[in-house]
């Protein structure tokens, strides 16, 4: 249980005593990630089902990575060889895998609300780890938890656990295909849960209308919307979208929404961090200077996604110590 | 070991005894399913390899499951990126897995046969997970496991262990494309030699002749096929055989081979349950009602299929006790 | 680590010692693989990835199944599904999987020096499943290996250790595509090392030029090469050369580089072995009388595979002595 809640379909409805149950474990699951032998039996004998109908490795692999550290078997179970293919729906493969006992079921949609529409249908835990344009919650709190353990050392406390306190007041922008992201979407919750100024920005064509009634604050200008912001999310600019009406090409792309060495000196403040779901368009997005600079934390955000994957896990699997109890499924 | 077996090809040969000695150890190995800490040491040690010719997350994540469950390392070694593309051929490939020193090797491939071919030629434990048109024994397994659970239910025992012997004298009817059917060949031999009636039936097209001479009796109507029968098992019908000669379409096949609520309501048997191997056409071969319903027992199917599984494993991967004798390979 | 090397890119730069280092340990390690339960605590809570850009079922299986008998945790990052398809580079998706703390990172890649590259970019150890025509060191360790045991059984000592000191002086001719052989360059580098003759042959259009200054004889008869011969390395001649301007034929190959019972007879020393990497090209390198027959050790190089990997594994992971002062990460 994540707070008052069974599954982790997104970030909307979660409090911020929920998020921080979550970000506060992830410290202590980050510690054992960094240790030279970095296995526990917390969920031996616990079963996670990856059912993933988009290619995903780098979520897949962080999620069964997490799964394994913490002793638990993790199944893939492929959309290009399941039976979809053959013509089953989502609901009865759902229905299937929980047929054979998974403790959590850990999904990837394009359709917006499917993990929602199985967590209805099941009776194992649900993770979502993205559907369509909707929330990528595990990316939201990877992204918060980076955040918090940057300012935490900017503020002259390196080797101390990230305080999640830090980030209320803080100004985050969120810059690019803002429409189709999910990653905006997840961060933009729990930033304002937790108390950070949201700024959303990028090409019209990407802005839906009423932004501003989700708290953020809605720019059309790179430069206004990162001045002066304590950090910056560089969305990932999808190929599929470039070239058709949204966007005329990267070149255009880069020139107005990209992040290069010049345009951080001139515009961004001196501890201004950027972060970034991956993967990276070098060139278009950010330029590999700034992509691999001192400002970039983007591999915290890969190692923070194991560790806060761990966190998820633990606490929707029941973990050991309900175990005694019949544990998640009983 | 089942019985006299060092594989598993099919039922056609197995005995009264060794049908009843895996269903009775599934009873056990569903217990220990159930767990919330569903892992055993039994086959710490034992490895199993995949070998799936044909997609089917189902059935390699339903093995898969089982394996884990019993502490087995599982490998999966998938056609599409195997040598097989670089044209090695089947035996080769299988000799070369059994270099490796796996315990279980466990096949599905599209020519009925290959798994025998492969099992004269390798020093460990072969099971087929599907080939061809000919058997899918762990299907049929966990069918007659399923039948007599339910039979035993039905006779008020409803917390005891499935009584196998309840599935002498039953009838039950096998409908669908039997001539393509592996499950049907499957079901139809552990069926009878536990002492069921069997009655087959599907399009004309898809009945080839001499059934009679494997036991069954052979119908041409549906009406009457499931006429005072105690179970229906509804055979997948394959999207590639839709519009081919053998059926014109898939509103004929619903028409004439399919069930729905009002079909089931007056014509079946007040305490006749139905079953299907997955993945359903939902509207071809069931109405999502009659699916969905309470006679429909398709899940416990496939809950079934990973107890079956983890007791086939063990009893050809010889288990713990007999390890110190040397175990399977030795 | 290897002697000095904390990575294992190719056998070039491998003293004898760093070389005899592997293969003795192999020994050991084959001998785990071997047992009825075989699996050891030793590398628990390392972790392996697999990160391969080319097909190869057969080598990453024997990698997964060698981490596994060691307990490491394997994980498998295949291109076809990988933010690789989303244009990420190299590079960065190495990266990418070092930040969730893998302890060694597998790589197969069609590019000549890939694994190089990530090498020198990431903290965990690196091995090189086979890099574009460049090397592939643990199938030169795996035949290495081969043929000590080989020349041991021959010299008598048939249940010995193998003795790689019987590596010395022997001639082993290695045959077939010579200049898009990854396997002969590194057989090439590891039979020189340990004091053995190598002589190459095959069709002129695929002997590069220089081939004399690493150390070889170049022979352009498949008879004067084998004459005298103590074993012969048979590469496998890749279906996408043949037809192009280097091969006419299949016919012609075979019948000028391929082995028959009919050349073996008359042209092979009576102790003399066959090895080749497989997947074997049935009557093109070998017929299958010869591939099957008595000189054949391709399944025991499948056997070796396995046993070597575990001891690559095993040295560059730093195995459970050093994990109190660490480990490879610390």
């Amino acid at each position: 249980m994540i707070g008052r809640h069974r599954h982790l379909i997104g970030l909307e409805h979660l409090s911020r005593e929920e998020l921080l149950s979550v970000l506060e474990l992830s410290t202590s699951m980050k510690e054992v990630l960094r240790r030279p032998l970095k296995k526990v039996p917390t969920l031996r004998g616990k079963a996670v089902v990856n059912l993933f109908f988009e290619a995903s490795t780098r979520t897949r692999t962080s999620f069964e990575t997490a799964a394994k550290i913490l002793s638990a078997d993790a199944v893939n179970w492929s959309s290009s060889t399941s039976s979809v293919t053959k013509g089953e729906t989502l609901v009865d493969t759902a229905r299937n895998i929980e047929a054979m006992h998974p403790d959590i079921l850990i999904i990837r949609h394009p359709a917006s609300g499917a993990p929602q529409l199985v967590a209805d249908r099941v009776g194992c835990a649900v993770v979502s780890a993205g559907d369509g344009a909707h929330e990528h919650p595990s990316q939201g709190l990877l992204d918060l938890y980076t955040l918090a353990e940057y300012f935490t050392a900017a503020a002259g406390r390196k080797d101390a656990a990230p305080d999640f306190g830090l980030l209320a007041g803080k100004t985050v922008a969120i810059v690019g295909d803002v429409s189709h992201s999910r990653v905006a979407r997840s961060d933009l919750f729990g930033l304002r849960t937790l108390g950070a100024h949201v700024r959303l920005c990028g090409p019209p064509t990407m802005m839906p209308p009423g932004l501003e009634a989700l708290g953020a604050s809605v720019h059309h200008h790179l430069q206004e919307a990162v001045k002066d912001a304590d950090a910056i999310v560089m969305l990932r600019i999808q190929h599929e979208r470039i070239g058709d009406p949204l966007i005329p090409g990267t070149r255009e792309y880069s020139k107005f929404w990209g992040l290069n060495e010049k345009k951080v000196a001139e515009w961004l403040a001196p501890a201004c961090c950027i972060l970034h779901p991956g993967p990276i368009n070098r060139g278009v997005e950010l330029s590999p200077e700034v992509a691999d600079g001192p400002r970039s934390v983007i591999l915290d955000q890969v190692e923070n996604g194991v560790a806060v994957r761990m966190a998820i896990l633990y606490l929707l699997a029941g973990g050991a110590q309900d175990a005694g109890q019949g544990g998640a499924r009983a």
